[in-house]
Formats: structure tokens, sequence, C-alpha cells
């Protein structure tokens, strides 16, 4: 079965590193995140989320959980170049109606419509929307551990009739094995290449299987590669985008920036999280929410207090 | 095919970790150690290397380097449980019809005989006299990263007429990748199976696939499996053994007295190595040596010395 050519790699470091950070960002920061994925190759670059301002007050998070067209510009112009641009929205936390502009009006290439399984009806009409003001689109369908193969099915018979460009596998808990993220890739892969959509895949580190995961993903057909610079991201984090462009390095996917990156500015903000409680990364507590297939957030909690008392972190999630 | 029974595991976080500390662990903790793992289920404990001492000098280690029978009697008494003993020894670097004595007399059940790829006749030999004083033994091929098929199956034909229990799959470097570990493992087990052989994985943690690349051998057909206490081992460290266990809790294992020794013991371990240049664990510069399938020493001196050019490091190893 063909699958659509070669992958494509979308550093996600704002947005889900955001989520460790309220989305508090410097600029320079940022520009440094987009210069060092122009010199990498990197060929998406995820600004954040555009939350619906009502529900989420301004006040109190960074400007990346909003990324208008405008701070998006104050930091790429009008992008000249061949990396494309996305930002992510939630299906009922983004007013799309309002917040998403035509895309001759926007420095954004690409929408990322992120939804659980129970709302995908939603989700179309949000990606019909977007496709509609002339983005491309993914449906990236979080907390896929907790779906059944028949679920998954269905929705990809869905999609499949919707403009989508692609359709992600989003491991949100770090819940999956390289055997279950082969089996969904193909999954996938068999219901969305005939209708010439993408796979993509997005993972998380609870496990340290992100990298690996997203290797599988890969070479069972998975196009759309999501990374960030340092794993920098909720909870137990990502797949490093170091790993991945070491993985590719050659003509195409330059690792050495990202490198330059991490010295200069990941390795720091990773310190200055810890002492913040501000941290992402794996841990023990990270560990046991994957292994027992959990939302991250009691392990956010724990790490935060630093509670170490992992048998009964463990205990509440395997048994209660 | 059929695979001999289930899995074992094998902890090797004295031996593997004795690599970060020269082997000085305090009685106390190597006891700890012990009955964490009888508590755990684990199907075998590995003490440290039988080093010879007229190379190694017994001021300049701690006494794991050399694992006396008399030391490891000293923590496990003659060891009436259900879990095995085993011993590590380098070919060249043991002087074992010196220091290996009959089975009759000594705690060890298990001698593991560690090779590269070249030294393979010479490990037989240990492993004939290993067997013939009384002991189960494996043969550990180092560096299998940067063996051949063709050298492998050519070891795996001489291993098979052997009297060896199991061959293990050593990923040294942690250089290897998920489908790699399938590739071997399928290699080995199919050579070793018919003999009545077991086929061992032993992971280094560099790409943070240890984990994945364990569980990935163990759908292959891999049945013993190495891992350590919160991954202690050298560069990167290994599989954790939590990981692992948490994995397979239930009647046989249990993940929670490794989760209290990582609470009681391992965090501090590993703060206070942190602190004395003593550190193992994934970081960029165990990624690069990974990732270009090069021996961990220079990420080990760059990690001392706090060297984070890791653009240098890439260019060193990918280029040089």
């Amino acid at each position: 079965m063909a699958i659509i050519e070669g992958v494509r790699i979308v550093d996600a470091t704002i947005r889900d590193g955001g989520l460790v950070n309220d989305f508090y960002f410097k600029d320079e920061f940022v520009r440094a995140v987009y210069e060092t994925n122009l010199d990498a190759g990197v060929d998406y670059m995820e600004f954040g989320y555009r939350a619906d301002k009502k529900q989420f007050d301004p006040e109190k998070f960074g400007k990346w959980k909003f990324a208008s067209d405008e701070d998006i510009r104050s930091i790429v112009g009008e992008n000249r170049t061949k990396m494309k641009i996305s930002v992510m929205c939630d299906v009922g936390r983004c007013d799309y109606r309002k917040d998403i502009h035509k895309k001759a009006e926007s420095p954004v290439d690409l929408v990322r419509v992120a939804t659980y399984i129970d709302t995908i009806p939603q989700a179309i009409e949000m990606i019909e929307y977007a496709d509609a003001m002339g983005y491309e689109t993914t449906c990236n369908i979080m907390a896929m551990s907790t779906c059944t193969d028949d679920q998954l099915t269905k929705a990809l018979e869905l999609l499949c009739k919707s403009p989508v460009m692609g359709v992600y596998i989003v491991d949100s808990y770090g819940a999956m094995y390289p055997k279950q993220i082969r089996h969904l890739t193909r999954l996938f892969r068999d219901k969305l290449s005939p209708a010439g959509k993408l796979v993509g895949v997005h993972t998380h580190n609870n496990q340290q299987c992100a990298f690996a995961n997203t290797l599988e993903a890969k070479d069972m057909g998975a196009r759309l590669l999501d990374a960030t610079a340092y794993g920098m991201g909720r909870g137990a984090g990502n797949c490093h985008l170091e790993a991945l462009l070491g993985y590719y390095n050659g003509k195409k996917y330059h690792v050495e920036p990202v490198l330059d990156l991490v010295q200069k500015y990941m390795l720091d903000l990773k310190e200055q999280g810890k002492r913040d409680g501000l941290e992402w990364g794996y841990n023990t507590s990270y560990l046991l929410t994957g292994l027992t297939n959990q939302h991250p957030r009691d392990a956010i909690g724990a790490t935060k207090v630093k509670n170490y008392n992992f048998r009964e972190q463990y205990r509440y999630h395997a048994y209660e």
C-alpha cells in the first residue's frame, strides 16, 4: 500500500513545552527555536495553542497559549521559508469561527485539531472550517491508549470523508509499547492511505519509549513525526528532536543546530524548571502513570511536591 | 519454533552499576538489593565481576569487582532461596582456573562470560571450564552493534556445540533500535533454540531505547532479560528494573519492592553520583555516542567535566 512520500518532522517545543511553563517563553527563545528549526530542516514548527480567551484568562498564561497571527508574525514575519507553521486547537476550547482567519491573512499553514475519541464530529466541523479557510489540517486523537480498535476504526471512517490531511496517533499517557504503536500505525495506515491521508505520531516519554515508538511508527508508515527540543513537554515530555534529527542527519535534516539549542537554552530551562517546580522529563512517578495507563496529572503533582512514595503512587494507580 | 519456557529476569545492579562507582557499594546497599530482588521475584542477581587480582589492584576497586565466594556469602549466606546468583567473568581479565571453584563450594549458580566477537574461542574455553565445575553459563557478546550477521552466525554455531545455557545480545553502545534488536533476536533464536539454548538481552539507554529494546527482544523470543535498579549502569545505564517488573507485575514478579529501593537508596545514589562526577543515565552526550555507534567512554568523560559542547562531540564521533 502506498504511503505518501517521505516523513515530515514537526517541532512542537513551544506548544507541548508550553504545558510545562504555562506558555511563558521569552521571545528570544521562541525566535531561537524558529531559527534552529529552519537550520535543521524541520518541516513544521508549532507555535502554541489557539485557545479561546473567553475560557482562558490571558493574564494567567503566556501568549503562546493563544498563538495569535500577530504574535506569530512578530517572530516569523511573513515566514518566507520552506518551513511551515502550525497551531493547535482543542475541541471545545477554541472559538475557531472567531479566531481562525483566512489563510491568506495568516502566517499559519497547518491547523492541528486535538480531540478525544468522543468528540470526533466536533473535530471534523473544525477541520472543515479550517480547510475552507485555506489551511492544511490534522486531527490529533488524544489519549489513544484508552481507545478500542472499533472506536478508532469508526473515527477513521468519518475522517476519511473529511478534508483532513492527516490523523495522529497521540500517546498522551506514554502508556504504549512499540508493539502497540506498530499495531495502531498499521490500522491507521490501512484506513488512511487509500484516502490519500497521512498518519502522524505524537509520543510521550513516561516509559522512555517515546523515541523508540516514533521510529516504530515511522517504519510502519507514519509520515508526520512530532518531537520537541530536549523532549520538553507535559510530564515526562516527548520524543527528543535531537534524537530524531540525529537518526535522520544527512542531506535534508541536520542535528547540529538543535544540539546548539540544547546547549544554549534547554539545559538551563530544565534546571530552572526543576527549581521552580516546572519540571519535565522521565522520572519514576511518570513511569508509574505510563505503566498503569493513567493521565499524568497525579505524577505531575507528585513531581512538583517531591513526593517519592512510589509504592503508594503505584498502588493508587494500579488498584484504586 | 519452541522457545524455552518463560522469561528470567536478571538484576545486574551491582555489576553494571559497579562500573559507575568502581564497585564501592556499602554492604548495607548490596544486602538491600538482595532482599529487594528476593521480594520482587527476580530470577538471578549478579554480584559483580570476578576479575583477576593480579591485573586489577584490589586497593583501587571495591570488592564487587572481584565478587569472591566469601564476599557473596557474607551477604547471602548459603542463599537457600529461589533466586540464583551470578558473577561475570571477562575473557582475558579473569584467572578462572584459579578463581572459579567447584559449584558445591560456592554460592554462585551462574557464570556469565563476557567477550568480544573476536575472542569467542577463549570464551568457550571458560564456559567449558565453568560448566565442568558445575555452573550454569552464559556467553555475553559485547559491542554487538559493531558485529556483522556473518560473524554472529559463526559465533553461534560454535556456541551451539558448547555446554552454554544461553547467549546474550549485548548492546554495549546503546546504538540499537527496536528493529535491529528484533532482527538479532530472531537470528539468535533460530540458531539457539534447536540446540536447547536461551537468548539473552542486555541493553543500554543511550538513545532511551533500553526498555523498549528489552521488550522487543522478549517478544521475539529472548528469555534472559537484564535490568538494573533505576537503570544504574555504565554511561547512560541500562533497562530500568522497575520498568520491567512493572510491565510484568502480577503473580510471579512484584514491582513494589524495587520502588521502595528506588525511594530509599537509588535517588540519593544518583544525586551523590552527580556531585562526585560518578553519574549515570541518559544525557545528550550519551545520545550522541549511541547515535554514532561508539563506545561511551568519550561521553563518560564529557559528562564528568560537564562539557556541553554537543556539536563538537557529535562532529568528532560522526566525522572523525
